[in-house]
């Protein structure tokens, strides 16, 4: 069976419906919808196609339109989840901002690392400037193999082999299965990043199986593919086109050619993806210092 | 019957078919397809949902793919077919880029504005430095109602009275209705910008009618309407659908919620739109100053 | 006498001294300094070099060091004060951006208008949706004559004769003869955008006298010319060089050559022309739109 | 002896005069000033404060007036220069951008290596893309401090570690003395980056000492501090600060409280540090893959 093309756990959970060794939650707070999908076995994860962990959806559509209240609700439950998701301790903090910062959809993980609160220097060379409930932390955006010519991994395995950071939170776009929840929806998960997630492209696992530290994944979906909404729509118009193979097969013929590259976004995928950035770095920087005020925290950033 | 969305006339044409009013010739020049559709009288006019005139597109496929030659080869094809459509004289020439510069599917317009060397103050201020084969030019992006409170025909209008252009170039971006045509296709016409045109924005018509100046319009499709590709995998899979009606009531019905606003574009449509409106502003700069070379030109605009 | 290169009337004044026909009052209110100086005749005027009317200069240094309750004074300060100044009625206000917005440190009229909210389509178009305590506002960056051959006049003449608006806020980016005052200080004039004022660019005036509209100048200092800190070295140092022709021609010796288009601005100048940006459009949507919060505010804007 | 501030070694040399261990040639080509200085002793590296190497500056004045020859001309002689001071062999090339991306004077680096033809993972993954006289080449521009909390050197030795490169060239603003050489002077340096080079930043050794790999500089002036403008204005007017403690003393006096982070830069310099950009990155594209043309380079890089 091929899965459906979403990075959301809580999409391709609902798509599968319910199986053993997956559980869910849900529950509203704030007006934002929490749905907590935890993958427990192997079975599981293969149907799925995720690997196992805990994945924690925060949806509002307000925050679609600009909904002010709606954004900070959203990023204060990232905080709060990202909080109970980072080991206790006192070591460093790295943020890993994936994706490329001149492609707009792709561009949330560079964007939400510009807008981190980073620390270490300060932590390093000014200890006298470290406030109560400030936490040592450092951000890279290592950049795309298309750019760069280097694996993200190559990248990061070196800092971490440095730094020894406590925790890894890795920032990505994702792409979702329903338009309705670009740009209104953030994914926390505990089992890292995996290939072949993000818009498109093959990446090495980031994982605490492969870098010896927790990594926390922060996603929010900015397109779908284009793929995915046709077999949608194949797939709600007939009972003739319910078999997954004939699904696929008709898909793939109608979507021959140049429509493999293309993307699904909304117009203004522009302003989207800063508000999206600005959400996943408020959490962020709320969770990792909780002893600073927002205005101390903009007033840090320069 | 509803129309298929595309701002392509040969798109139109194509989904129609031959029909009295309507003259169409096609040939291939420096590995671009040219096809130049007329609309010659108001039936076919209002049967194509495109205002009477002749429509010139330019096809170069490689063009997607970043090759220098295909986008020479375009925007020589380009010059040339602008300076045919230009009346002779030497009054001034008015640049219009429609569209927002904040969002990057809509922004082909004001990029190609940025990259227009503009002349008209050096005609006025400082005549020594006017070469043969220059023209007065001036350019200008008026911004979108949304971002500006004002309608474009408000700004122009103005400007046309005061400045009395011989010939006004409109530029902004299309929606096609085949993804292949996206950022590989320019679009010219005599017949101006209608109202509806665009990436999904009402505004008044910027035609000889409504400016007693002649206008040339010239596209390029940077989306694909998410409706369409729907409605296009729809019709191709079953003759089950070939109404238009059903047709329309089921796309309608796939795409209801959030689906409406959202665009299909590819995913490095950053890159493709400055590349895109490079090609329209070389195009523009070579059909308007004849005299001066291509290292002139860049040197002039700084 | 050579006046000294400053476009705040408040640092005219105290070069020249006291002298007839010109008013100071200066004040502090939450932390920002207030200096009001009302040239009320054409003597002073002339001596000063800057036309008649009021200025009022905001200062307030934290604002450099991205003090977030120092830019909510100044932001709120500036909306008291053009509150003040904007004539009662109930007819359209319109915000002009001067400045090109790709050179950075001109940049802060256009980045100004873009985070203006823009109603007067809704008052228009959607009259339903006009609450309380918001005016019709409409908003536009005219570019600068290199890069459209237009002036600025001609394109801001058309639009006030066509919409009639009941005053115009015009926002530029000054040069200040002190460096401390870069990004720290906001100026508020009656007097509109005179001939030679910014950074280093002629126009035409934008005043009451040349459009029959109010005109309310607003700027924020984001360089110095590189003449005035050389010119300021050589006067503090030495009486041999306190007589103006003999400053200006050893300032004329040192500078010439390549010097004489360097401007002198903070390294971080990108991020503070879009505070100063944010700052001034703050204060012109709470003028503006006294009904409307913040939150309200920033929803609108999208 | 206080050495006058700028990263270019012709200029300190010019200031010092001729000295044992440092030696000077200069000539013309295709109208590109070339000099080199080279220096031999350590004695000689102190006086200059410059460390021991070989420094090859290329001027040409025309580059700042965007002439298309001169940077063609500019950037061939960077392209001849380069690969004389890459060590023959196969292994990869590392490219490093240093600096700040959102800060403009300082965005060359990171703009250049977004400029960089990249074929490292062609090499690996697609080895039958490569073609002859292609190199094998990576690029990264790593961030800078305060914005990521890492050293640019923690973020490089993992990655020199883990990808053994034949050699590194390291790209980075530079400030100049004299305001005429801001973006017209490219300098190459086979002496590697030292702390306290750049616009003001303070960072750790990039050198062949420190990482094992022969380090090749590339830099261009886009600034002159202000404290230089009036040092040199003071020399010039009066043998009276001919002693460099006064000289040092009164700068330090007349600059004070806020002049101390100021720069001089030309007014245009967000497209100068562009084209700037460009010139290196065609220097560097040509050096490493001298089997592709323009076109082939352009194209492969989208």
């Amino acid at each position: 069976m091929r899965q459906i093309r979403t990075d959301l756990a809580m999409e391709s959970q609902q798509a599968a419906g319910s199986m053993p060794g997956v559980h869910v939650k849900q529950w509203a707070e704030s007006g934002v919808t929490v749905t907590e999908v935890s993958i427990e076995d192997l079975k599981a994860s293969v149907r799925l196609g995720k690997p196992m962990g805990k994945y924690i959806t925060l949806e509002c559509p307000q925050v679609r339109s600009h909904d002010v209240n709606a954004r900070i609700a959203m990023s204060n439950l990232l905080a709060e989840e990202l909080a109970r998701l980072i080991p206790e301790g006192t070591g460093e903090i790295m943020v890993i901002g994936l994706g490329n910062r001149n492609v707009t959809p792709d561009a949330l993980g560079p964007m939400a690392v510009d807008k981190t609160l980073v620390t270490r220097h300060i932590f390093r060379e000014l200890p006298d400037h470290v406030e109560e409930g400030m936490q040592s932390v450092c951000a890279i955006a290592p950049g795309v193999l298309g750019v760069t010519g280097l694996e993200t991994m190559e990248t990061v395995t070196g800092l971490v082999e440095r730094i020894h950071p406590r925790a890894i939170i890795v920032v990505d776009s994702l792409a979702a299965r329903a338009s309705a929840r670009v740009a209104s929806t953030v994914q926390l998960s505990d089992s890292g990043i995996q290939p072949g997630s993000g818009v498109g492209n093959l990446r090495r696992a980031i994982t605490e199986e492969s870098l010896g530290v927790p990594v926390i994944a922060v996603g929010v979906p900015m397109v779908v593919y284009a793929a995915t909404i046709v077999r949608d729509a194949l797939e709600e118009i007939s009972s003739e086109y319910s078999s997954e193979e004939a699904l696929d097969s008709i898909t793939d013929h109608v979507l021959e050619g140049s429509m493999g590259d293309m993307i699904v976004t909304p117009r203004e995928v522009d302003s989207l993806v800063e508000e999206a950035a600005q959400i996943v770095a408020m959490g962020i920087n709320r969770a990792l210092h909780a002893g600073l005020s927002d205005a101390q925290i903009r007033e840090m950033m320069g």
